[in-house]
């Protein structure tokens, strides 16, 4: 049997591959979207396919690890963490597959312009998911609050693109189900942001013991 | 210090009266909504608080009981998904807290009528909410399922308010903020349903130990 800290160092470049799987399948699904591209629909169910097989495996390495032997309270905490951010990841996997739903469906309905700032939108959350597992395997505080202020950014972003879209949809009530479509868009890009919010609200418990959770700062841990 | 197994029903227990306040949020919300009602969604506000507050709490219960002794399999499996129902049920509550925020956001604007099936939608997903616990809290395999069956009633009753909500948007161009509005309420409360059936996967990996994560039945755990 391996040493422990070796098959932490394993959990950790597991949960690196996972996350970079799920930026690919976002960028994949955000440019299927821009490019009405079905292969690349097709090519975000097969990143989720692989995306849901690393969860289970990931899963099981970190309940595995925490049965091994009495981990300390910082490699407890650092699993506990791992089971919690492998599960923030998934979901992001099962968003980027509703925004390539949508490309499709957008495929069989007359074109319409504004994409707006949703490929801007899609970058900045692409970013967060990137700097929030760095921050993770680097135990990089100061990188997690980054991911903590650029979410406002996300926020804004789509409330602007609401703003947008309602107007395109008064001005084009028979192009409303593409811009329903692109709401939806906009809404799984957000989601995707607050899962990254999460994993660095988890790093931050991890790195500095302070919950920032539900703006908790003054709470002792 | 008490018995390891005393300390695992009080677990059980918070996480009980945790689900209740989700549940009783959820309804909140959706009375709140439909007799546009702002003391109701101050309420809503209200019981966020306190389930941030039990978040925080069974997080920390959870993971010292990792920590305190050697738990067996069957518990460690137990403990780590404590963890992720905790979290699934904190997500239930921000959830509801949107349909609190699009309620008061339809009090600001002329009123529409039709709220289709959105309060029988929201029956369904706290009758999913409350079996999911009981499921889990009684490791009864056959009630998670019943779950899992219900999620696909909850998906298709979304997507037919949607093409309720996007015929009423054509006909009256200058309420599409409103239907905007109720499509949001009506994707929370399906994400409501979707967490629910998160749960009740992650009860019948507990009891059963087979995976039916993305249709894994076939995987053996």
């Amino acid at each position: 049997m391996r040493h422990f800290d070796e098959e932490l160092e394993e959990l950790k470049s597991k949960l690196l591959e996972m996350s970079g799987l799920v930026e690919s399948a976002i960028s994949t699904s955000v440019t299927a979207l821009t490019s009405l591209d079905r292969q690349l629909c097709e090519r975000v169910f097969e990143y989720e396919d692989r995306i849901n097989i690393m969860e289970i495996e990931i899963d099981d390495m970190a309940t595995r690890l925490l049965a091994l032997q009495q981990p300390m309270a910082s490699d407890l905490r650092f699993l506990t963490s791992a089971i919690k951010i492998n599960n923030d990841l998934e979901r992001m996997g099962d968003l980027a597959v509703k925004i390539a739903k949508r490309a499709l469906d957008l495929m069989d309905l007359p074109p319409v312009k504004p994409l707006v700032d949703i490929p801007e939108m899609a970058r900045l959350a692409e970013s967060m998911l990137h700097k929030c597992l760095d921050s993770f395997v680097r135990r990089d505080s100061a990188l997690a609050r980054e991911v903590l202020v650029s979410d406002d950014g996300v926020d804004d972003t789509r409330v602007e693109i609401f703003r947008v879209l309602i107007r395109a949809m008064q001005a084009e009530p028979a192009n409303i189900p593409q811009y329903v479509d692109l709401m939806s868009v906009a809404r799984s890009l957000e989601r995707i942001a607050d899962h990254a919010t999460n994993i660095a609200e988890d790093v931050l418990f991890l790195t500095e013991g302070i919950d920032v959770r539900h703006h908790a700062e003054t709470r002792k841990s």
